[in-house]
């Protein structure tokens, strides 16, 4: 039985997911549709080479948005002269159907770079597609969205915002894709959260900037970004609450459920990396800025050797401890102590523990390793996933 | 026939390389001596975490040294709370068996992070090491601060320094260890060079740092350093010629000596990566500046998904844009100019090229990347090796 699922899950929104062409079989045009025209939030990739896709979005985010399309199997990326016409033309006609003016969409792609984008079978898709959008669409659109992930991601959240009765209850809901090659490389991440909360947009944009940096950023390294990412929410106020400002208790609660959305998916996303069977969560402690936190934990979670190392349950923490040492410099080595599990194997000396109960722990599906630097207050968490001879077989050939 | 190879092949230098038990068979323990003292430069690791024999070496190379003292098989980093007494006790040792002063003597390791150094093993190994020392044990020495190199790496040098008769030619000798990850991680590197030029202490660290910066520095990515990195030169003097002063006729024929040397040794290092089988040489140019032109350059060597495409041969020129793009900001992709080998496969468009064809280019031992940015007149060089699921293995497991 189909349901509110995802990006269908908030009041007011439509979604769905048909294969018009681009990939042979799968899924690989979907739409989000709003009843209502929505404030939108975004966090983009930093790549100097963007799609064509993602250079219209920008262009339109400050728009009130009704709509999104998306495709797989095709970046719409340094595909050829013309690729900014054809994504007019697929942009006018997406708009065409939908019934509203082209300021009011966006557009979305991930897949191979260097191809351009097959227009006629988008053209085509577009008229297929947008009728078929209905409030149980939430599971095909996020299966439309995939690429060499190996599960569609969708999560649903309803949280109460005190002091109102009507509308007391918003919801957030979410589908992302991911996979590919996450640490330490260019993870092509498209993440699409609907809400239909009564929020100003800067309390958006401010919610969702935060959300990100603790959750989509802390799966890929600082400035190696894919040519697509694109994190975009949409609010379009029919749940009726009072609209939530900054730095209310409302905008609180609404920014923890945001974040727990997007840490959800972007955990979701390390777990399905390329040939990965085991997801690998850092989190550091006591560091000496917010900054140092996160570029060691991130540092770590993206070392090919502790990848590995991980993949052999091999417990070298001599890797973390260089791969800390390489990303910060504001800390004492001999006051670290390094964590594998529960288990603590260095403290000041390297500490004495039978190998085969960190060989358990690193044979866990999600291996934990916590360092702690103790040179200040700063926390973070990030994550990763092993490093396998699958992940260069995947990497060697053609999808 | 022993020759003088290496580190031996300028005047007044001997050197040897020993098994003391750190390893099982393997040679583990070799020495560098200068008849006379030396002037001194070095580079070494940025990481937080550093080795005691590394924090000694620092200390001493503002002295004329005379002799270097390197172990393999042990990092002698975190490997408990004596390790710098038991650092300063081998020291001793070793320049009471040379007959110089603790001041002038140098101190190197590589190998498995967090045990501590097998010291007995070491004194007595010193014992046998320093009156082994010859003229001819270049070789010996080289293949003693291996570790996952799979042979060992040397090189000669003479040049002729002009305009003075006794003297008129100078010799520089050098071996190097790498091995380990190479790109994007931690490639422990070890390099010594010797020189019987007579230069001035200035010239030689300015000689040095821009010859380390065009070659060992291209090979790893910023900040991304082993606990043990670390390149010196001696220069003992004994060639007689004038001293050579910056910016001189001298320096410059002096200073291209040097950079030969490293990029020799530095690309030998990354053909010799783990599991690896192919050497990739990225070459950048009209980079806006040299430090835009390094980056691209590296990241494009060090990308886990361009490493992964050269093993499989497969001409995805995507990667190599999206990996430029991550790195660097100034520049227009769509006036970016890719090669793979002798042909060119992004000009503002896919090019269409026979993929047989780039397929071959791809296959060769030396893979040759070239990328025009467009935006300026800056260039730079980076070497890469190729990432194979021997890779994964290795790094799986225990040495």
């Amino acid at each position: 039985m189909a349901e509110k699922t995802g990006v269908c899950f908030p009041e007011g929104f439509k979604a769905t997911g048909i294969n018009c062409g681009i990939k042979k079989e799968k899924k690989d045009l979907a739409v989000i549709i709003s009843d209502e025209p929505c404030n939108v939030a975004a966090c983009s990739t930093t790549n100097r080479v963007k799609s064509y896709s993602l250079l219209w979005s920008l262009k339109n985010i400050k728009n009130p948005v009704r709509a999104i399309l998306i495709n797989s199997g095709n970046a719409n990326v340094l595909g050829g002269k013309n690729g900014w016409e054809i994504t007019c033309e697929i942009m006018e006609k997406f708009a065409d159907v939908v019934g509203v003016s082209t300021r009011n969409v966006l557009f979305a792609s991930t897949g191979v770079i260097g191809k351009p984008l097959p227009q006629n079978e988008i053209l085509r898709g577009i008229e297929k597609l947008v009728p078929m959008a209905s409030e149980t669409g939430g599971q095909d659109a996020a299966e439309a969205i995939m690429t060499t992930d190996r599960f569609p991601k969708q999560i649903e959240i309803e949280t109460s915002i005190k002091g109102k009765k009507k509308g007391s209850f918003v919801r957030i809901g979410a589908m992302a894709k991911g996979a590919g090659m996450i640490c330490p490389n260019m993870a092509t991440m498209l993440g699409f959260i609907t809400t239909d909360a009564v929020i100003s947009k800067i309390a958006l944009k401010k919610a969702l900037t935060d959300a990100v940096n603790d959750s989509f950023n802390m799966i890929t390294v600082d400035g190696d970004q894919s040519t697509n990412d694109f994190v975009v929410c949409l609010a379009n106020g029919v749940s009726g609450n009072r609209t939530i400002h900054q730095d209310t208790d409302d905008y609180k609660i609404f920014s923890e459920s945001l974040s727990e959305v997007c840490t959800f998916l972007a955990k979701k996303i390390a777990e399905n990396g390329e040939g990965s069977d085991r997801l690998i969560e850092v989190r550091v402690e006591g560091a000496w800025s917010k900054k140092d936190a996160r570029r060691v934990a991130k540092n770590i979670a993206g070392s090919n050797l502790v990848k590995a190392a991980v993949t052999g349950a091999w417990p070298n923490w001599g890797r973390i401890a260089a791969a800390a040492g390489s990303s910060c410099t504001r800390f004492d080595p001999q006051k670290m102590k390094i964590y594998i599990g529960k288990y603590t194997v260095f403290d000041c000396v390297s500490c004495d523990i039978d190998e085969k109960l960190l060989r358990q722990e690193l044979s866990k599906n999600k291996v934990v390793i916590r360092v702690i630097l103790g040179s200040g207050k700063e926390d973070a968490v990030a994550w990763g996933c092993n490093l396998t001879e699958e992940y260069v077989r995947i990497n060697m050939e053609k999808e």
